[in-house]
């Protein structure tokens, strides 16, 4: 719970701050609303990643207070970039529910201004950084480390945006090589390098060999994440995973349709071109029985024994900075079902 | 045409890095274009504004290829940054046209990719800071007033926003000192304060105090500057300002209704309360008639006098740094008919 208490700090700073910049109350109460319809909501398993992070690499030693809440500040400042990106995203996609809640366009009162909610959001995640690690050594990195995350993961949305014309299905486009490229940039480097290396920043850690091999692994890592992010998509428990997927009828580029048309035979793949992307449930019958016939939960087993092994090995071998971080969020995610 | 040269070395700096992003063909494509459709664009004087601020502040000192070069830079760090925002207001008002041509977002094959597309330009905006700022003394102070004026402008947008309800008329929200809040937020940071601070952080002025006054008359000058834009876009030649303006059947917070509402009698509160926002011509020309009753017009001439007056005489008694930058501006804004 104290990343809960942090959390509570930033959002009262941020909301208390606009008093400098003379905003009418109405102004501040959308503010307020806006940070807490959007940023403490989810999981948080990025945001509270960075003192886990940290614990694990001061394996021991005792974590002062006031190095706890940095951790947990730039714990939320990973929060709000997802936020920044998901209200962004759902304007994007037209989508209609996000974490059990209307998305925040949605909302009558809001619309387009998410438009610039969004922005405003971004602002405040480096009004955070500045205002809680200005005093340190590694500011300029830590700042620089958002920005570099933040760009690339536009640039993943850019890929993901403009892999699927709309309206038009062209499962041609659906390689693994495309998909392993949005994976990467969309996901991987905010949702598992980011809270690791700015971990490793607060740690004092300035090796730049270790923050190319933390890059390596952890970028692997978020490959394997959102493979089961994709399978469970389709094969989960919705009552466990709390939503019912709908990649096939979005004419997602996900890892099921990417394994299945690399294996499918000439019959299966008019069937696949014929029956993706379509709202209808018989036509989502037909994919998901071409994936039966394809084993593709035959096929997951197998990536997900060998990208664990892989992952392992290759965490086996780094010597420049504790491994613990690496397995720690390994285990986490290992055959996870939600 | 040196500062076109600049613009197009940073825009090519740009595309060619996204190879290191593994960016494919089409998306790198796309960046090309989306800068080309949304920066070089506009008359560019917030961007030109930097050299003319750095020369005026370097009084007859001749400036190297390469200050030069880095003033340029900074003034399209500024046409990076509002083409963001434009791109974005663009959205959030479903706009149809800008500049002379349409706004991005109507582009079919671009939609609502342009939300993620404002992102991506304001991270390129971090990107030509950082690549040519950063071996600077004052790279920090700049990068921390870009980020400033970035979410002050938010913060103005939020405003502007929520200063008038969807497809309400509520003209008790259009006071002067509600007015004057938007403008400055919204407008006078990023179009009058920002570059001239640009100009002076790389003039090398440390002085506190040389900012603080500055910030207080090119604020007063962005102010002047928005009503004159308010006063033209009814009374200004459409054929010279190059569009036809449409503030009154859009509701809009202007100079001009706020003035007009101060001075009306009961009677002509009434006819604009029932003819405001109204996209009826007969209703704009009820507004108009009102706005001659009171004389609008002389209203103008007698503020644009007095802001001369008063923004001269604090220009005059500048003494923590040389006043032509600011003397420079304010003869380019006064009485301007475009
Ligand atoms: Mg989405
Ligand atoms: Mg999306
Ligand atoms: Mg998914
Ligand atoms: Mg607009
Ligand atoms: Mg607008
Ligand atoms: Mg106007």
């Amino acid at each position: 719970e104290m990343f809960m208490d942090a959390y509570v700090v930033l959002r009262d700073d941020m909301v208390n701050g606009m008093a400098d910049y003379e905003m009418p109350p109405d102004a501040v109460k959308y503010i307020h609303r806006m940070i807490e319809y959007n940023v403490p909501k989810g999981k948080l398993n990025r945001g509270l990643a960075v003192i886990s992070s940290l614990r694990s690499l001061m394996q021991g030693e005792s974590i002062s207070d006031s190095l706890v809440f940095k951790a947990n500040a730039a714990g939320w400042c990973i929060e709000w970039l997802q936020a920044m990106f998901l209200v962004a995203d759902d304007v994007m996609d037209a989508s209609i529910t996000r974490r059990g809640q209307p998305c925040w366009y949605k909302l009558p009162e809001v619309g387009m201004n998410a438009v610039n909610d969004s922005l405003i959001l971004e602002s405040q995640l480096y009004g955070v950084i500045r205002k809680h690690f200005q005093g340190d050594k590694y500011y300029m990195d830590l700042l620089h480390l958002f920005q570099d995350v933040s760009y690339k993961t536009q640039l993943g949305q850019l890929l993901d945006l403009t892999s699927q014309e709309k309206d038009k299905v062209d499962l041609s486009k659906f390689t693994l090589e495309t998909w392993e490229r949005i994976v990467k940039y969309k996901t991987a480097f905010y949702s598992f390098y980011l809270p690791v290396a700015a971990a490793m920043m607060i740690a004092g850690i300035t090796d730049k060999a270790a923050y190319d091999v933390a890059s390596e692994i952890l970028l692997d890592m978020g490959e394997y994440f959102q493979a089961q992010d994709d399978f469970l998509d389709c094969y989960g428990d919705p009552e466990y995973i709390g939503k019912i997927g709908t990649d096939i009828e979005d004419n997602k580029c996900g890892w099921l349709i990417v394994q299945a048309l690399k294996s499918a035979s000439q019959e299966q793949r008019s069937i696949l071109e014929s029956s993706y992307a379509k709202k209808d449930p018989a036509m989502v019958a037909k994919v998901k029985k071409v994936y039966k016939e394809l084993d593709l939960e035959g096929v997951f087993a197998k990536y997900e024994t060998e990208s664990h092994k892989r992952i392992s090995d290759a965490i086996s071998k780094v010597k420049v900075m504790p491994q613990a971080p690496f397995l720690d969020l390994l285990k986490k995610i290992y055959k996870r079902s939600k």
